[in-house]
């Protein structure tokens, strides 16, 4: 997608061998800064104190820094069999900087089974970096699908409306692009209509704790010209009650196979609103995102509690001319906190789910009628 | 309620003539600062720059502000009739600060009408010296029975528990003795249960944008002893998906005789969660909050836009040793911003309205019953 008119993902390619660029989202929306990685323990970093995040965005820097750790051990090893062992190590040290990240261990295995079934260093070295590619292209590629399957809803929408008004989107927390490689999962179908030429305005929540809602899809949407508005994570329903919301999008941590979802801490309550004033919940996701084990969302999804310090403490510019930012403390002292990272939408509140295949309800049935080979 | 162990009011006389003291809301949680007024100048100043905020508070230092208003016309006029023109002309003035404060117009209305039925301006001085303590003394007294009333809904809930664990209960906003003179609405009962020994724990929302929850509530609740947690928006869902929130208690800005209530944006939402998990939801208000006139509040309460600055801003203290807050900026340039203030929950949301009268059914029928003379 575009950065002040420039087209960018959120990982790629050096011109120089053994280089990978990211964005470090940290500093979004205040500041544009873009950081090479030269080594697995660049990358390793970048991943730990979350330069990047979401689940296809660190999928796909894995695997660029598994390619940074194949050159690596180009010149670190001189055999075969101790560059695939050298290799897998470096695997290892990647994988441990977030364990809970499935994508990253993904995008290492994969990378660790293509590179030892080369003959040749050489051969290796090359096979890392095409598969670093492959890893960001699918990524890519399922994403810009998501899009084209969700566009038609949003057309839906709009010529029902008359053809004429914006259709008013809200979303909650970040699943754009930033989040992936390109073009995002809730972002897509928008991206997809505002560049159709359908008039969209899109309803931002800011996202407590973290605030990724005013941060870095508020910035996204602003980058390539999206009208939208930021509000308060309490607002949705107002507005939906009020007619002010045609549709919700949003993406998932993980949604089981039976549709229920979860995803940031808050979803099931817009979920709650929509289905209390008749708006469409969609989820969006690449079918990566699938739980193909788990039945009940709500009983069986632990939900992680985070540091405490993510609600009591904040950050931003104290001054328009700080290029740092401040962080303060919100609650008193001795008032304690607690921070629930996601919650669980249940099925029934989902009108349907957009995938890089189509749309399919909320249910097994319509789930595996779109993946049938998942169906045991 | 008490503050470092001492008893305070949210406004009281000094013991010299012609003072009156506040406590300077908007430097807490993080300094408590006590501020005395001595004009209606100051009183003004004290009401449009939110030292103080909620309905029963700007009543109550609006008709200290008036009885201050009366001690300068003894000093400024010589005649019975021109102390009578000064003082409504000092009433007006005090109105002005803030135009849709109810309880504000409704206390210098008050004191005008007393204060002028007095024939000798050493009577008039008097008097309204009197009804300042009368309304500060009404709005407690309101706020204790209110307490009364929810303990009995607090009891049946800790009864039905077992009576062994906390009661869970989880509020919005600042309906508290801050907001009030003392007690508050949703918290009376709160504070009433605790008084009893009936453990308790709170959740507390945040409440964003202006944070009253976290800021206010948690505050309060932190001095009188009752444990507490606070959290952001998003979570009430969640805890309600798990069982752990056993009632919600929240305040009102205005609710309809047929049982609509008009509350701080995002109360909607946790009234949705609440219904969704069979969890009680009540609304705490003096009577003094009922609009008699209104039947649909969705539709006829109009909702307040603010300014989208409390969004984009927000302020607590940058390191534990200053005493100043810092307000950092969370929206990037660029990127607008709405800011509703209020939601309206409908009445079929709502399990019942705790009155100082009573504890009704949030319909027309139940509230009659309970204000007969209000029925026309």
């Amino acid at each position: 997608m575009k950065v002040d008119g420039k087209p960018y993902r959120t990982i790629w390619l050096g011109d120089k061998p053994g280089e990978a660029w990211i964005i470090d989202q940290r500093k979004l929306p205040f500041a544009f800064e873009e950081v090479v990685l030269k080594s697995t323990e660049d990358t390793a970093r970048a991943i730990y104190e979350m330069y990047v995040r979401g689940a296809g965005c660190i999928g796909a820097v894995a695997a660029h820094g598994m390619y940074l750790a194949a050159v690596e051990c180009e010149v670190e090893v001189d055999s075969v069999e101790s560059f695939d062992q050298a290799f897998r190590k470096k695997g290892e040290q990647l994988c441990e900087t977030r364990p809970t990240a499935m994508n990253l261990q993904w995008a290492v295995e994969r990378q660790v089974r293509e590179v030892s079934s080369q003959d040749s260093i050489q051969e290796k070295v090359s096979r890392a970096r095409e598969v670093a590619r492959e890893v960001a292209d699918e990524d890519a590629e399922w994403c810009r699908r998501i899009g084209e399957n969700g566009l038609r809803l949003i057309q839906e929408i709009f010529e029902k409306k008359g053809g004429k008004d914006p259709v008013n989107i809200l979303t909650h927390c970040n699943a754009g692009w930033l989040a992936f490689v390109d073009w995002g999962s809730a972002t897509s179908p928008i991206y997809a209509a505002h560049d159709a030429g359908i008039p969209v305005h899109v309803w931002v929540d800011e996202t407590r704790p973290r605030n990724q809602g005013a941060r870095l899809t508020a910035w996204e949407l602003g980058q390539q010209g999206v009208p939208h508005t930021v509000i308060v994570d309490n607002v949705g329903g107002h507005l939906m009650q009020h007619g002010m919301v045609d549709m919700v999008i949003t993406g998932t941590d993980r949604t089981t196979y039976t549709g229920d979802v979860a995803n940031k801490i808050g979803t099931y309550l817009k979920a709650l609103a929509a289905r209390d004033n008749d708006v469409p919940f969609y989820v969006a996701l690449p079918s990566s995102t699938f739980d193909w084990e788990i039945r009940d969302g709500v009983k069986e999804i632990p939900i992680e509690q985070r540091d405490g310090e993510e609600v009591a403490f904040l950050s931003g510019l104290a001054s328009t001319n700080d290029t740092e930012e401040t962080e303060v403390n919100l609650v008193a002292e001795g008032s304690p906190v607690a921070n629930y990272a996601f919650d669980v939408t249940p099925s029934h509140l989902v009108s349907g789910l957009i995938t890089e295949r189509g749309v399919c309800d909320a249910n097994e049935a319509s789930v595996f009628s779109l993946f049938p080979e998942k169906q045991k």
